[in-house]
């Protein structure tokens, strides 16, 4: 298979975005992305598009080939593919058009994600959450996403010493940066107590714990990385692309405390790009609940079970210290457009490596990750980017 | 890129299932799929499964890792992958797990094609079934999808010449194969007159010109053709998979009376297997509404614009015929499990080029065609498939 490079980004501001319908922010990060990558849209032989419950939001199935048609490109009569894993969508639609184009399938793909969550009312926004999580087996008792990952945070309390104030740590860091990026949902920073005395979810996870429903939409430009220098100077490798499943139902995995999807993507991601997790200076972590993010640490094999806390407690884990994390403000601070995470966590990653990040930049960044979850991890993908020249 | 074999095909009972959840039917159907293939679950390295509207039927996504989990395929940690491209939502998924195979990314992957429709009242089936139209442009305005296949057959009238009972065979002839079919949701014949005099849906089209909403799941395994043979004495060859799309709303196309998507990817297919139309003995049609199916004929290369009643009325299209359609029974007798159907598509063919097909086999069938369409023909995917042996 050939090797991918990403030679575009785009991507939509993040929020309550009121006043735009999908459509509008789907064909805005595409574009976004084709004139990054100097393209015109006849040089585009697919789209892929992330999304999780767009029938549900905004009772519309079917749009790959609406963002295909309100960008213009119907009359090319392109494939345009959704794609959808639960919150994990976007990296998901990422893994397909990266196949697409590593297949030889195609020379150059959009993918986008996208998703509107904030024109229905917050408990159907619960609800519809709710369908990533197991509908028969969970979700009909009462237990909602959070209750679930508060159950993780709990028992990784018990079996591993963890705090409450060591996953408190990760929205505050979150907030930290999404204060430095424009396009997040939030921007304004937060304090340690304000985690700890936030108004309860299900405890022990608070409001502050927890990241927000969101509308936005991020959009990618692949191509084949021998040709990349053709349309940019700082292309990106698509060092591993790997996804992996695991049951639906958190009460069906062994340990509670480990996302084994994410363990299995990792160990898979790290040997097909030969490298380790000490190689990497920067990282995208799924942070919709602020222990999924602990754990991501643990599980994608920068700290070993139980010692993330640690390195959390230390500043190892942190803008300036070993591993930057969430430099793009994150789920709970640049927001959580559900289909659009996925890509636009490795659209930041892809600012890092160029050195673009501007005030959120961390120095030397050579080597990015992304981790991007489904539901309590029953999809979990793994990229690894590095800088091409 | 690899040549790529149908090993194995699987597929439930289609019809009102209401003893039957999604997740048993997902499994029934992707089991008997590995078994035919003599392969053991160990062997799989991918899921890929199409559905259109699983988060608004049974209020579960993110189905593909659940259909995995119900397999009992959790612990491999594979990829489980949906797609959803509106009723084509099966044949795109097919699409995607051929090139996975193509690619060389994955040996020997699952696709499977299910939807649980019946559970949930008429005029919710309906609201659903729209959602593969456009929402902001068609349905919001009372649009439906059968008064919008209605105009086109209106207009095809207008501008071919063709008459109501032209599109009138095909239901006739569908329940004539559903009746030889034991997994057909209806196994009762229907006359001409029967046709012409149905309850009116959205005139010129009656009751019997509308496929009904279903239950079920279909499911293939995909291997590289070079290893086919240790698997199965009867391989079958995917010549071509094509997808190509067009704008969502129908009033955006040029003339209604073909749908473009169609026509480009039958070329592009018939093109990559140096075949004709000509050269098809078989074919499995997308006949949710009958003049969807006879423009299918048109838009497929078998006829010219507007000749395609003249086949149907002289027998040229029938079983027994120069060209057999839809000895499944087609959506309209077989049923129309929304997901399902470009997969259980595609297992009728593999029965028919294997010689099993019994009272519905088309004798000398070496090539066959799948023609499967989401929406008013957003998404056209075509599929040719051969005998290998």
């Amino acid at each position: 298979m050939r090797e991918v490079a990403i030679l575009g980004i785009g991507q939509t501001k993040f929020g309550e975005l009121w006043d735009r319908s999908f459509r509008e922010i789907g064909i805005e990060a595409g574009f976004a992305a084709l004139q990054e990558a100097k393209l015109s849209s006849q040089d585009i032989s697919a789209l892929y598009l992330g999304n999780m419950a767009s029938g549900s939001f905004i009772e519309q199935e079917h749009i790959a080939p609406l963002i295909l048609d309100y960008a213009g490109l119907a009359g090319h009569h392109l494939p345009a593919i959704r794609v959808e894993a639960g919150g994990a969508s976007g990296a998901v639609a990422l893994h397909q058009a990266y196949l697409a184009v590593a297949s030889g399938a195609h020379d150059f793909v959009v993918v986008g994600g996208a998703e509107k969550m904030t024109d229905v009312p917050e408990d159907v926004q619960t609800d519809i959450a709710n369908a990533s999580a197991d509908q028969e087996w969970e979700t009909v008792f009462g237990a909602t996403l959070p209750s679930l990952w508060a159950l993780v945070a709990r028992r990784h309390m018990h079996d591993h010493g963890t705090r409450r104030e060591d996953f408190a740590r990760i929205p505050v860091m979150a907030h930290e940066m999404g204060s430095k990026n424009p396009l997040a949902h939030f921007r304004n920073k937060i304090t340690l107590d304000q985690v700890l005395e936030g108004s309860p979810v299900a405890d022990p996870l608070g409001v502050m714990d927890c990241a927000p429903a969101s509308d936005g939409a991020a959009a990618l430009v692949l191509g084949p990385l021998e040709v990349a220098r053709k349309y940019t100077d700082t292309p990106v490798r698509i060092a591993a692309s790997q996804v992996a499943c695991d049951t639906l139902a958190l009460q069906h995995r062994k340990d509670v405390t480990t996302v084994e999807a994410t363990v299995v993507a990792a160990k898979a991601a790290f040997q097909r790009a030969k490298k380790s997790p000490k190689d990497v200076q920067v990282a995208e972590i799924h942070d919709a609940y602020s222990i999924s993010a602990l754990m991501a640490l643990e599980d994608l094999g920068f700290y070993a079970k139980g010692a993330a806390a640690k390195g959390l407690s230390e500043g190892e884990v942190a803008f300036g210290g070993k591993l930057a994390i969430n430099t793009s403000g994150g789920l709970k601070a640049q927001g959580q457009p559900f289909g659009a995470v996925g890509v636009a966590q490795v659209a930041e990653i892809v600012r890092q490596l160029r050195g673009e990040a501007k005030d959120r930049q961390v120095s030397g960044a050579k080597l990015g990750l992304t981790h991007n979850l489904g539901g309590t991890g029953a999809t979990s993908v793994v990229h690894l980017l590095e800088r091409a020249n």
